[in-house]
């Protein structure tokens, strides 16, 4: 399947803390950087999601925002 | 300014779009590794943003998603 | 690639419209039932987005609102 | 009240999962296809949402993201 | 209609910029308290937004970020 | 830290309710007018969140839907 999500950056699960609904994924998608991300319990289950797993992180442009100093 | 979303990872614009209302940004967070941003037009120039510039690009947590191959 | 979001509608592009930097896409679901998206223009060309094709229409569930009359 | 999200589709809900903070709400929009939303627990309650319930799907166009095999 | 997102802020409409494709329309919540939004031109036009127009700013809780000095 | 979201409207807390994942934070932006935020509550304890402190609601211009009677 190919998306219409403009970012789809590979990286490897680090910790995965679940939830009661959702669950915290922190993947590192470069050596030292990290992003984090909540989805729910059940896709976490249903894609494997587990420490040590390659995964890409899925980003809609117009979901990252721009900060300066 | 410190702000709730959890992502903010330092980067360099590589490239500036600018479109008629919106802007597309392309940040190397990385060696080799690229997000695209959307803002409006308002926003890039208010903050100045140019090839060159350290930046980062700021995402909430419940914004990535999680794929597997 | 299997995706964390939650929702993905199998439908067919019954209309195209794209403007300088995103496209507007309509997506019959259903008999009967359209989902209007907009996505950038070059996730369309990249997509080979075209009348008649089979798409999904992929959303997360934490962007379903719900009403009532 | 009408509002400026592109695609409100008329369903029935089918199931409700209420959790400590968010409910989870499976909406049918059409014979045999699921939606399913995640909306906070006080709005489900104040929205009085239970199953066999006549609601709309309400998304917004920039959030359906489209995929193809 | 009533709808799940928990923030409906009632305003009056001070500014409108129609695009190609999108609407600035900035929106007056309180004495001196603006906010702005962004929506298709479709919707602007359905919903016949016009300067000093009473409005409604809806917002869904987990799009509003917290940020302190 | 300047952000490329367009609306940032100063306010004070008034309640704050930490959940199991998430924390939900009440803002009033006017006299008699608030916001409800819901963060991580990795976030709120980050930010120091508590009642009486002065905070900005930050929401994208996109986020903002525009609803009439």
């Amino acid at each position: 399947m190919k998306i219409s999500a403009r970012n789809a950056v590979k990286g490897t699960v680090k910790q995965v803390h679940p939830g009661a609904v959702n669950t915290e994924v922190v993947i590192e998608i470069a050596s030292g950087v990290e992003v984090v991300s909540i989805i729910t319990k059940a896709s976490a289950e249903s894609l494997g999601i587990a420490e040590g797993k390659e995964v890409y992180a899925v980003i809609k442009s117009s979901d990252v925002m721009v900060a300066v100093d």
